[in-house]
């Protein structure tokens, strides 16, 4: 890629985003519009419009967003998301503070030097950024110390901010597990692993008598956790008859018209999709279904509660101390029996992994490592395919049918910057699904450490097909035997590839600000779907709702994204320093626009108190450690005698690493007890704390408690609050 | 050493081993002597002779020791002593049923093979050992099917004694904490790193409302830790005045003969050890410095408990299963704050050790284990020296005066047998104090933990120094600068160097058995001593008493010593069979000989419940591994083509070590909530509880309540126990 198609790439980027930035400024100020550009507030019942912002000023939200708080921010969407902006806050800190001290000293530096005339860089394109960049520099020379010192430099701020940042968040945490509101999930446990029954007990006396010795105050009562794939379906199918009676219902009286005053019956066929089969009248047969189905579902939740009880099981305290203290001790002699950890947000906890056993856990989860390694080493195939297609030459002489498009100049240029990225793009986008099944397949059980453990592999694909896949593969074919004879090259060979991928980074990187996020900020996809589905499909208000609801941040995918810039930042940031503008415009541009969508637009799927950090923070020390190793190797490169006191770095970052783990990361692991035992005095409702845990396909009003006493025990709860 | 020197120095072992059982048999049949071969029932109060062995059989100790029950072991010495014969009885088992199959198997196969004929094994003195070992195979031989298959019986049988060892282990551990009598340290945790003190309040104050606050009810009180040097000195001081004293009283009534009634009152120099300065009555000399120093010591009391509290201190609660809990719960969200642990017993406290702080721990740590690698390696460099001089005619042509001496022709043949092994044997003896000593710079807060810390480096130690050491350094001048060219020929060397020191290790494993444990059954150098302290030094019972007060039976450096045994008896089992009688006759003579010391002899210093176990576990692992290792090299070095098939053996064992580390291990890191719930009603007496962890320095029944106030804290004791 030359320099030209660099601009040219730039140049319609920025055009995109202008254009989805008039976009947003027009469809939010329309109140129809509303529920695409306000969805959260919407749903909380508030005004889409606040205070003083009465006026659609299209530039209003800018403003709204920077005035708002890190406490607004935790009000609106929970502390997960604060912690997101604090990531985002940290990297556009280190970013800045890199670039006032790099930019002003190391650019002058490069361009005065005249080493690149010299040599060619990798690939032989030297062109006008190359002049920007450490590559002008001859090699050997003293001008190599000002990149020495920026190394450190980096380093150490990166350091600095992300002590800060960790304390902060820590900070986050205990105030929201502070707080003196009841949130059922602190009052409990869950148990697994438990032993088979012992004779003449039910499940349920097994649990309560173990519990209530070891707790004999606080235990007040536990839940069986049973296998509820059966009664789940039979919930889901009557779901799905009343949507369809409420939609058959509007359908009947929306066709009430003057003309018509007594409408027309909606009729539907039996068979496959409504397609084939006898043809009824809709409410009729849909009312006799869910007649139907509610008694099967009556019938199988019975049999569930009493006979497809699992060797797991939740645990409620009356005292949320205890909760806090019990979730970390050590229950049996055995620690493959009575395995306990706190209990999630009821939604959260993924019932069908409760049941897996102890060692099985384990295997599963090596298994998911070994499947997840393959998958990171054979999709760099297709990808290194992807860089070999890099050229439209190459696409040319292959598909020669396209020439005539490839012909217009104008287009030829654009589809030269994009297609390689493109590519990228659309490939990264298969993964997360995927990652997050595999994630569930290791027995994780709940949502939120099942996102983070996706998250964390997608990290690891990222940065290892992307980063080091696209910077190697660009000379791969030239350099693949070399490292397969002695990989201690990897580490030389990636420095010194590094430089002549600048500009595909810089693309990749610009690409993403200015398409990514003006896509973000117009919701421009959620916007058509929206109003298609509103005009064609949408009958009842119910369906309506789930048209526009706008779903969570989605901060599991969107972090190992931001990631792999940040990796692609670090690591160019001393190389071509250029490219610290771009990514520092990456993340303040993030933090602007996601400050706004978290405000007004997405809503939660849960809280995980800031869990998300530690992974965070271990991959961007992970990233910064890859920075330093691959400066050492370009120093070396570069033939720069005192490249060995970058040593220094990376041990310095893994010691930071290791002070950081053990000083910060437990109290993320369980709830401190100071933290717990803070403001928490009376004994709350527990009957609803209880409640709360049963999955909707078990509640209901019909069935009462004695039906619940099969799995769903109640044990004196005189004791110790009366 | 060839064959015949072998024998010899066999013959010398027994011949010493008979001579010592003649001895024992002899010196501890004489009532007097009760003291020093019954220490452990005198000191119980019990009669030195129990039940139908009135009789003085020689061997009826042998009776004794065979039909004493493990529950006859834990009452008498502790958990700790019956977990040491779980690894004696443990190993012993696995040495004989791999014996039972590797001996009748192995040693025919061998003999009838004539492949030793053909090549010479390493250092060219092929004898009669060798023909029974695996070196007298063909290279590539089918034979060698035979031995490969012997490697998975070993394995396997260790394996699966381990297993049920680690079981049976956490079942005595379990048994000792569910016991109902009440031990001072189940119901306390020690906290430290407790922050600055707060504004206004006192460090009592502050413990107290941060443990009141998370365990309302079952908080009972606290003991802040203070800095006892300056006390524990002037205690010192007093308690050797009244020595003293007793001293002066005991020998002025020895001089009130018939003769002479009124007797001479004793006199001492108050200068330089007694030897010089001004000539006092003892008796009103040291009456007058006790008055002295108790006033002195009283004072120094007061200051230390006012102003010589530290950031630590032990916390008292009123439910054991509550201490159980806080001991393993994080308490504060900076986990370098407030850290707790399981208290131990009190005089297992290192008080000195529990100031230091969190990370200046770590840091100790990782500093005392570099300088522990130090030593390891360094110390190499003599043992080599060792090994080098292992020849007489070396020695001869050194110390050239000492040829009259070898030219004798028996004590050359007893010199040559036992000159290395000696010299490694004082070698060893001198480290373990040093050992202890930097376990405990380390910042280790409880003595048996330090122990075990001690033990542990003490294995690195014997395991490579003396057996890697030795084997390598018998070739080490010829293949020095081989390993260093390519570690990885580290394996195939020692593999290939394991047949030439075989006789070597033979004779080693003879002398530890027959020597070592005949001195230790005889107690001959305890007996000499005593004796001599009876008749020249000791004037009062209480000198007497600390005459023959027998110490505890040092497991801690017990078990390195077995380790490196075993180590040595695994490696060698398929190589050289033979040697596998000779280790099972230690650990099985062992067995017999602690056992009648363990209940007769050795009073423990402490309990720790097992703790040892996983230690010694984990070590036996890792000599399983090497000898696995060392047998994939070995079969290499035999040119059989199936040895890659031995490779599945390590793995198999670091996978069983893994399983059985996540099984077992946390119940023995903390106690399990469920065993510590077990038989645990009332509420005991607190406040004895509380008075066993003052040091003695610190107690006085002249000290009251009041004076106790300020770094040992009274809190409403009312809530939960009336």
């Amino acid at each position: 890629m030359d320099f030209s198609s660099f601009l040219t790439s730039l140049g319609t980027s920025f055009v995109i985003f202008v254009v989805l930035m008039i976009l947003f400024a027009l469809l939010s100020s329309r109140p129809g519009n509303n529920v695409v550009y306000y969805p959260n507030r919407i749903i909380k019942g508030l005004e889409p419009l606040q205070g003083d912002h009465k006026t659609r000023n299209p530039f209003s939200w800018i403003k709204e967003a920077i005035s708002s708080s890190e406490r607004d921010v935790i009000n609106v969407s929970g502390v997960d998301t604060a912690v997101y902006f604090v990531f985002l806050s940290t990297v556009l800190e280190i970013l800045v503070s890199s670039g006032v001290i790099l930019l002003p000293v190391l650019l002058p530096v490069s361009i005065t030097a005249s080493g690149g005339k010299t040599k060619t860089t990798s690939k032989g394109t030297f062109n006008e950024l190359d002049k920007l960049s450490m590559g002008n520099i001859t090699a050997r020379s003293s001008r190599l110390w000002a990149f020495f010192i920026a190394c450190y430099w980096v380093s150490l701020v990166t350091l600095f901010l992300l002590w800060k940042a960790y304390k902060h968040v820590s900070l986050l945490r205990a105030e929201a597990l502070k707080s003196p509101d009841v949130k059922p999930e602190q009052f409990a446990i869950v148990v697994r692993d438990i032993p088979a029954i012992p004779q003449g007990l039910t499940r349920k006396e097994q649990v309560d008598t173990y519990f209530k010795a070891i707790y004999p105050e606080a235990f007040y009562r536990s839940m069986i956790v049973t296998d509820n794939k059966e009664v789940n379906k039979i919930w889901d199918e009557l779901e799905g008859y009343k949507k369809k009676l409420a939609r058959a219902d509007a359908v009947y009286a929306g066709s009430k018209t003057t003309a018509k005053p007594e409408g027309t019956r909606p009729t539907n066929k039996t068979g496959f999709l409504g397609l084939i089969g006898k043809k009824v009248d809709s409410i009729e047969y849909y009312n006799e279904k869910i007649n139907e189905t509610v008694t099967k579902l009556e019938s199988e939740q019975k049999t569930t509660l009493r006979e497809k009880q699992q060797n797991a099981a939740v645990v409620f305290f009356t005292s949320r101390v205890v909760a806090a203290s019990a979730a970390q001790s050590l229950h049996a002699q055995m620690v493959d029996t009575w395995s306990v950890f706190d209990a999630p947000e009821p939604c959260q906890l993924i019932w069908p992994n409760l049941k897996i056993k102890y060692f099985q856990r384990e295997l599963r989860q090596y298994l998911v490592y070994f499947i997840v390694a393959l998958t990171i080493f054979f999709y760099i195939i297709p990808i290194t395919f992807v860089s070999a297609f890099t050229t439209l030459d190459n696409l040319v002489k292959l598909l020669p049918f396209i020439k005539p498009v490839v012909n217009i100049k104008v287009l030829r240029t654009v589809l030269e910057a994009y297609l390689p990225q493109l590519a990228l793009i659309i490939f990264l986008a298969l993964l997360p699904k995927l990652l997050l099944f595999l994630s569930k397949l290791e027995g994780i059980p709940t949502e939120s450490h099942a996102i983070r453990a996706a998250s964390g592999k997608y990290f690891y694909f990222s940065v290892l097909n992307v980063f080091i896949g696209v910077t190697i593969g660009g000379t791969l074919f030239t350099a693949f035997k070399k490292i397969e004879k002695n990989p201690n090259q990897l580490v030389p060979l990636l420095a010194a590839s590094l430089p002549g991928n600048a500009t595909f980074f810089l693309t990749y990187v610009a690409l993403k600000f200015f398409v990514g996020y003006g896509l973000e900020l117009s919701r421009i996809v959620p916007f058509i779907i929206y109003h298609l589905k509103r005009k064609y499909l949408c009958k009842t208000e119910a369906e309506l709702k789930e048209a526009w609801a706008p779903g969570d941040l989605g901060y599991g995918t969107r972090v190992p994204g931001d990631m792999l810039i940040l990796t692609i930042v670090l690591c160019y940031s001393v190389i071509t320093p250029l490219i610290i503008p771009f990514g520092a415009l990456y993340f303040g541009l993030g933090w602007l626009v996601l400050r706004n969508q978290a405000l007004k637009v997405y809503v939660p799927s849960y809280e995980s108190n800031g869990r998300m950090w530690p992974h965070i923070f271990n991959r961007i020390l992970a990233s910064l450690i890859l920075y330093q190793i691959t400066m050492v190797g370009y120093f070396g490169v570069q033939e720069f005698y005192y490249a060995p006191f970058l040593i220094p770095l990376p041990l310095l970052s893994l010691v930071f690493g290791f002070v950081c783990a053990k000083k910060f990361y437990p109290a993320f692991e369980h709830p401190a007890l100071e933290v717990a035992a803070h403001g928490h005095k009376e004994v709350p409702n527990m009957e609803s704390i209880f409640r709360s845990f049963i999955p909707p396909s078990l509640s209901s009003e019909k069935i009462d408690d004695d039906q619940f006493e099969d799995a769903l025990s109640q044990v004196s709860r005189s004791t110790s609050f009366v």
